[in-house]
């Protein structure tokens, strides 16, 4: 597992690229049982007759997936936590059954908040893609992060 | 429970509101654990040390279940299902346990699809609102929904 980052290890234009996740038909199912019921998302037999011929996951399950995956394992594994600010996301591909995703990307922005210097702000764009190759997903989603209390400028007690 | 719609039920300016729910502290865990694991949205305890002071939602979740209120009973409960293709999130405000939100907004934008005469886009924006009167989050998306064969111009067998 990757080290866990601050704001200040964080710089424009730096890549970031996941581990892989095989989404299994049942935990589909679970989440959208409980998140997003509609039935091409729950019955694998209705969905068969629906516009993707099958199953499909939830857009949110895919949204939250990329940011887990992200979170876990990709250069993005922030101390302290990380919290979404926004987040601009377009479904391209329909998640299937047994689809192994990644994420991969870059950082786009990074801002220190000058009201509050134990953070920053960092956006960044990412495409979560299939074990065909398939973008299934694209996000650009800027999030909170702590800043390194040992590295930053003119914050905290002096 | 209000009537199911297809596009050609809905105009730009529509208002929509839908019913209120209460997101209790279980729900939001069960959540977290699969599909957002901060600590602060899964252990009450140690949130207390974070940003906001105690158990918050995973945005993931607000974001769908601002789309099951919207599909269950506001006007915007879809013949055929309702497939989303891109949204635009913002997180305004943390939900805690015991919220009750509920969503209000209106359509902005619909166009038929030229190509495909079965289906057209709708595009709307909504704030998410707790029982203070609070908007916990923002929201612009665009969805694919279906037309009704009976009403269509232009389309199917002629």
């Amino acid at each position: 597992m990757k080290k866990a980052v601050f704001f200040e290890d964080l710089f424009v234009g730096q890549p970031i690229r996941s581990e892989s996740v095989e989404v299994s038909q049942e935990a589909m199912i679970r989440f959208a049982r409980e998140n997003d019921p509609q039935f091409f998302h729950v019955d694998p037999e209705a969905a068969k007759d629906f516009l993707f011929g099958g199953l499909v996951a939830s857009g949110w399950q895919t949204g939250a997936l990329t940011l887990k995956l992200l979170l876990e394992d990709s250069g993005m594994r922030f101390m302290g936590g990380v919290v979404g600010v926004e987040a601009h996301l377009a479904w391209k591909h329909p998640v299937r059954p047994g689809d192994r995703l990644h994420v991969e990307g870059e950082i786009t922005k990074l801002r220190p908040s000058r009201s509050q210097p134990d953070r920053g702000l960092v956006t960044f764009q990412a495409r979560t893609i299939n074990q065909a190759g398939k973008a299934v997903q694209t996000i650009q989603a800027t999030m909170l992060v702590f800043r390194d209390p040992k590295r930053r400028d003119g914050g905290g007690a002096s």
